[in-house]
């Protein structure tokens, strides 16, 4: 086909795996169980206990049992109906994945809509305490009062689960100082002064992201993002303990860890937990991301619980200038990368014979030239004409496409380098546009410029500014269904909290943090179009008490689909500012045709 | 002085109201009461049971106490410490009011801050359960737990008040269809239907500008808002009762209700509470307006209360289309006076012999030429030079300032006519600006038309497009430290929520909302700009699921001051779109000189 040179993908797979006829033997299995355990209605959600986006394959029962593969959902099954409850990324892909002769697909705008018009009245609903957090349960016991009883049960997916496969266990690696910017002891010293200001003398840490970060490893759990799976307790004084897989505690890690924390198997965490209650202690618990078995365990040994969001997060949101370097670096190798893909796409698309997954082959290739690149953050979204307007498409060899010439293309992705973790969007031209598409092309680069060159008082949301990224688009009666920006790890998860930019973002943005920019475009059935770059919080020079934003990505952005007379001066001006430094900092760093390529393209306009 | 042709102020007065030296003997005849009845602190704020921003002067217990008559504030005395609490409007004015010798002033950024610094371990401290929430005391009991005991009491200011004024007693005037638009029975049913989708057999409304709108009904029961004070029951069958003081209860409104509620005497109110709570009813209770005694007798009655915003609120905020034609009359009326207003300042300014209060007293008169204008909706802020960047400031005799020619005049003002309520703030030149007073102006400005002009989708909040008035200052390092915009009642309040444009406004915009649009900007001890007019959420035409705004507001804007280069093309068009119709709406309603005035001011530009 059109990219018979390049090596096939390592990071992502194209085949459907989900087979609907494995949904009717393995519900039944399901329901002898419930039957057994004297429940008439079991949830199984996608998360396991550690909330990531990915999940290992041990962990995945909602694909077990439905074949649906997404990363958000929820299956609840009772004697004589399954529901699957997905969001609106998954309205065609659910129903193609599983059985839907024996499950109801509802979309839901959230996972935290009422269960109640689906729980029969007087039933005994079962979860698993691992997969479900507090504030979830919470929420579902409001729901169900009076209707139906809400117990905590052992995993009965787990009890029928045929051939499952084994839990991950991934060598780790340790980030030294050059790269972390900061020690692991001198962040736990960090986050033992927030427990003593919060009034806990522990926290229990679950979160893969708060873990790695906090004791400067990654691991290769899952795929895309560098998680360890595994828990910590850290007290207020004293030495955190790490609970991991023991086959994940290598002699280097021991090393590494000596003095800073000690380590102990997952097994020992619930004994631990207790012994943490029957000390009266306070504990910190994350009700929005710990499993509720952490926090039962807590109370029902005699702890306190102190309600208040993972201490990890918002300092790890804030990077250091170890991590910025990183992160700069990361930019600049993925810029290299994303030369030579935009050039080879500029020859290759007019021929009419490229497809969605030969762009997303062709794309790795580039990148895995650079040897620090270990994985994609995320599966590429490589959405040819009307595919791009599919917000988080995915391309399976069943949906392939063949780009045809004048079709616009949505290509979105990231990887994971050593240094870093990336995350870009371009929109890309193929030959001619039409009126509106260049209209609607030039609104959205508009938006992500306004963000780009916003200045705004310290104390200010991301939800504050959102409007900037939308007033252009708004203005002509249309919008975008999504955020404008998310946050993004280093060398970590692509897309973390608690921090972003839309109207779910309520903190305030801080210097270090790094953010996706990206407002979009979507016309159903015709196109897509989105462009994205990261951005770092940054104090603003020469105005005291105000913030702006670097941009840290290195890519060229197609000028070929701007309606130039909708561009302000100072929108234009900033674009070729943009495009100067891309020339200037990764020009030097390729050559031949791509250079002759990248200069024309990062020209003026 | 500068205006002899004026009669006195009637709306407003310019004394100094407030005398030191009555606060030593009214805290001690206070702590004398707190001792006898074992009381260690005890808490006076500002609110009366309605929460209203004015309060009659039988309720003015912090201005009888401490001598300080801001519009929010709580004292609590102790046995040897009195505090006062204010917020940064009256960090000039508390200090002059009180005897600072006796009360300490504190500045803090909202009412709920956290009171325990305050209290001495152990104490008793006493409250009112009529003038504080639930919502309140809750938030007080969390801040003290295991520090003080908080204890509900009869207000031990009223059992030491000498000669206390007695309660209002207005007139109460009844609203026909022309002027409400919808019958007090259509009201009813409707609140009746959201009682019911919310599982509420009844709710207690506490607020008067509820009341009011419900029951077709206005008073004069405190200055500047037709408010009636008084309570309701409403439940979700059946007639509602209204509590009022037996004197209000003339024959006309017995006979205005009669088929649509019941009246009893506000004595009656608590027996009735009582009853619903025997009868275990579920009652809806605003936590964060109704009186925590409210709350506490039905409780302890036997009922549930259902916790969920007073329910007229937000239907009241959607003005039908007889109250927004009542406001657009208003805004008429009241582009009249600001034409004769504007035009006499023009001709008088120069001279440098205009007073603040001559510049109130003016415009007033020229209002009260209107005789449905029957009152200020607030008292006039007149800051001349310097005093205009004072947020709040309310001009006395004590600080009265003659306008030197060349200062920037700030003017916020408003008026209640019997067919609406006005809100109206324009910043005048008197001759030579500064190039950055200039700069401001035009940013200011920008930040106002970009409001006005902007298109959004249905489901926007408030909060989401606040950033459009602020972003223009922004991009030059400055802000302004007040909300964007405010709810406006129609003919009730001149603040109402539970809309309005700021981030503290979550609650999406709806068509019929009438808020004011007001950015400004504030250079201390030098001047402030502060530009108001009133918008309407409406439909936008031809953008199908988009609204916009209808500005109502009729008076020039003083171009003078505009940095010319500094506006678009869009913006200059919508500036001299508005003038146009300025002209075109008032011009034929004056005369003479002020016609000739107005043309020239409202020429395009």
């Amino acid at each position: 086909m059109s990219t018979p040179s390049f090596a096939p993908a390592l990071f992502q797979s194209f085949e459907e795996k989900s087979d609907p006829s494995h949904v009717a033997p393995r519900l039944a299995a399901l329901r002898q169980a419930m039957k057994q355990a004297g429940v008439d209605a079991f949830l199984i959600p996608r998360a396991d206990a550690h909330r990531g986006e990915s999940v290992p394959a041990s962990e995945a029962r909602l694909a077990y049992v439905t074949g649906f593969t997404g990363s958000a959902g929820m299956a609840m099954v009772t004697a004589d109906k399954a529901h699957l409850f997905i969001d609106s990324r998954y309205t065609l892909q659910a129903p193609a994945q599983t059985d839907t002769n024996l499950v109801e697909v509802h979309e839901v705008p959230s996972m935290s809509f009422d269960l109640k018009p689906y729980v029969p009245a007087g039933a005994v609903l079962a979860y698993d305490p691992w997969l479900h957090t507090p504030g979830s349960v919470r929420d579902m016991e409001t729901q169900l009062r009076g209707h139906a009883k809400i117990v905590s049960h052992a995993n009965l997916v787990d009890s029928v689960w045929e051939d499952r496969p084994a839990p991950p266990v991934s060598t780790i690696e340790f980030l030294g100082h050059n790269r972390a910017g900061k020690t692991a002891a001198d962040k736990i010293a960090e986050i033992q002064a927030s427990l003593k200001a919060d009034g806990a003398d522990a926290a229990v840490l679950t979160l893969p992201e708060s873990i790695c970060w906090l004791f400067n490893m990654r691991g290769r759990d899952v795929p895309n993002t560098p998680f360890v799976l595994g828990f910590a307790t850290a007290p207020a004084e004293g030495s955190p303990l790490l609970y991991l897989d023991p086959a994940k505690i290598t002699p280097e890690l021991k090393n590494a860890l000596s003095g800073i924390a000690d380590v102990a198997a997952s097994t020992d965490l619930p004994g631990a937990l207790e012994a943490l209650g029957k000390d009266g202690k306070s504990v910190l618990v994350d009700p929005h991301s710990a499993p509720m078995a952490v926090a039962d365990t807590l109370t029902k040994a005699g702890a306190r619980l102190v309600d208040k969001r993972d201490p990890v997060l918002l300092p790890k949101s804030r990077k250091n200038d170890a991590e910025l370097a990183g992160m700069r670096e990361a930019h600049k190798l993925d810029g290299v990368a994303l030369a030579k893909f935009l050039h080879w796409f500029d020859s290759e698309a007019p021929k009419g014979q490229l497809t969605e997954i030969g762009i997303v082959t062709a794309l790795e290739a580039f990148r895995r030239e650079e040897e620090s690149c270990i994985d994609a953050s995320f599966d590429t979204i490589s959405g040819a004409g009307p595919n791009g307007a599919i917000v988080h498409y995915r391309v399976t060899t069943k949906t392939d496409r063949t780009l045809k010439a004048g079709e616009i293309m949505l290509v979105d992705s990231g990887a994971q380098y050593l240094s870093g973790t990336t995350d870009i969007t371009r929109t890309l031209s193929t030959g001619s546009a039409t009126a509106e598409q260049k209209d609607r092309y030039t609104r959205v680069l508009k938006g992500m410029i306004a963000i780009s060159m916003a200045r705004f008082p310290r104390g200010t949301s991301g939800a504050q500014i959102d409007v900037l990224a939308r007033q252009f688009l708004w203005a002509d009666g249309v919008t975008y269904n999504h955020g404008t920006g998310h946050g993004v790890g280093a060398f970590l998860g692509v897309h973390e909290g608690p921090i972003g930019i839309s109207s779910r973002y309520p903190l305030p943005l801080e210097v270090g943090n790094v953010i996706s920019n990206e407002p979009g475009y979507y016309k159903a059935g015709e196109y897509g179009i989105r462009i994205e770059n990261l951005i770092v919080v940054q104090e603003c020079a020469g105005y005291p008490g105000y913030l702006d934003f670097e941009t840290i990505t290195l890519a060229p952005i197609d000028t070929r689909l701007i309606a130039l007379e909708l561009l302000t001066a100072a929108e234009r001006d900033w674009l070729n500012a943009f495009h100067a430094r891309v020339w200037t900092e990764i020009g030097p760093l390729v050559s031949g045709d791509v250079k002759a390529w990248l200069e024309q393209a990062t020209k003026a306009i």
